[in-house]
């Protein structure tokens, strides 16, 4: 049993209106590691260049994440990114980015993440995804992706060869639109469980999120937060804190997919309260227990009363 | 004990991307009405000219909505808005207002009405709002009041003047940002509670309703819908079965609001299902029934895995 995890490990740099980040680590392999690890050990596959801190990596070791499958280009630089929120933080501008060695990356699985129960497919080219896919020998007993609109544009005929091998697909409210050209979004989901995901989660961010499967629909509340920091990383966040329930619990039935979703939200609240992947680093399961609570808090009702 | 409404009474022609009505009946009152007499009794504040169909009028008194208060004057018309709906269903644009009736609208309650322990402002100008509170003799056990940001612009002083009376304040996410100056809705959340209101409802259409009061919140998911045909007054019928709810039970708990806004959710599903207030005139207590147990299994998980 193993959770094997697919993502770009970068350096952001990122402005809000609340403040500016110098160069931090980011990426949404980085992010999920971070998240995940609070569930389950990870099993990486990434690219960095030689520039990426050695310091950095020990962390993620010391932490439970086998790096075996990050390549280390000594020779060339990390992913970049870098951009500026607007003052809803819902839009963003990027200002830069630099691939570096994502643009050339062929990932390759070790043998010994071919164990792969879990896979999860942070948001990166869909031929990289499904690179991955293809070289595990055994299908996973679940395959999650996380994908944005920038993929649905430029590579949609790759995204739907990833989709037809997907059981979890995971995107916000306008990309699940533009993917399936069906504004009701029960619609959409229709349409986009017939390419292949037997589940669909929507991220909606600060409305929450989603479940689709078969006729049935969850919706699950995002915690309404007095300050939004920064919200890089917070859909990887949430995919982490997902597929790591998944993981821990190995339980891949709709009614645990629904937990998940509200752990994935909880580590998605604190990932925003800072910079960068600064607040995921240092929480306790104390603190996990106590964000969980209050979704439960915000979110029950006593329907007896009717 | 009773539950007083005030609200407009008036002919509405709506145009959506699915269709477009004749001049049909509309009005906050009216679909507040419709939906509380659900739950309880209604006793009526409005006007309408000497168009307005008798017919409609004798409907309303068969469902139990006392009509002492409403005025008719035959010499003049009744209220009338056109508006068509956009793409999406959120946005739309005011084609016509004639005001009528309206325009000189001076409210009186009758005797019979001074026995008002629950009283629904619906969206109306803030002075007919706040003439109706000073006539009551004996302040209601609870007064909710729906406005909308149209207010915020022309009558805000009045509006103050109500909010400081009023318990319950029902407004859409911008207009509660509109009204606090506040982007963030919690701190808008505070801001208003500082202004009058105990309890505030923020309402999200397709991602729900927060209930914001002390330092509790409660977020209500919305059912979500194949189609919304015409939104017009999901608004007034969320107002209707929240305050339905709330009489029927009388308990004005933070516990048993949460219940009354999935009361008033659900009912507002039904409004948007076909014109006008036509789905709201014939639901039975089963279909309600069904309808609210969706929304239990819309927002439930089981937390225990975790």
């Amino acid at each position: 049993m193993s959770l094997v995890v697919v993502g770009s490990m970068a350096f952001d740099a990122i402005e809000t209106p609340f403040g500016k980040s110098d160069k931090i680590i980011g990426g949404a392999g980085t992010y999920i590691a971070w998240c995940a690890t609070n569930f389950a050990p990870v099993k990486q596959i990434s690219v960095v260049g030689g520039d990426f801190p050695q310091s950095e990596l020990d962390a993620l070791t010391a932490r439970s994440v086998d790096l075996e499958g990050v390549q280390i280009k000594k020779d060339e630089k990390t992913f970049f990114w870098s951009g500026r929120y607007h003052m809803d933080m819902n839009s963003r501008d990027t200002l830069v980015t630099e691939l570096n060695v994502l643009g050339s990356f062929n990932p390759v699985v070790p043998n010994s993440f071919q164990d792969c129960t879990y896979l999860m497919l942070g948001n990166l080219a869909p031929a990289v995804q499904l690179s991955v896919i293809n070289q595990l020998q055994k299908r996973p007993k679940l395959v999650v992706l996380d994908t944005m609109n920038f993929w649905m544009e430029i590579a949609l005929d790759d995204l739907k060869q990833v989709l037809a091998k997907t059981d979890v697909l995971m995107v916000n409210d306008s990309e699940a639109r533009q993917l399936s050209g069906n504004y009701s979004l029960v619609k959409a989901a229709k349409t986009i469980m017939a390419m292949g995901p037997q589940f669909l989660i929507i991220k909606k961010g600060e409305h929450g999120a989603l479940l689709f499967h078969e006729n049935k629909v969850f919706a699950a509340p995002a915690l309404p937060l007095e300050e939004v920091f920064d919200p890089t990383g917070a859909g990887d966040t949430f995919a982490g804190g997902f597929i790591g329930h998944i993981a821990k619990t190995n339980d891949v039935s709709f009614e645990n997919m629904k937990t998940a979703i509200i752990v994935g939200s909880a580590m998605a609240s604190f990932c925003v309260e800072k910079f960068g992947t600064e607040r995921l680093r240092n929480l306790t399961d104390a603190d996990i227990k106590e964000r969980i609570d209050e979704f439960v808090q915000l979110a029950s009702f006593d329907i007896n009363l009717v």
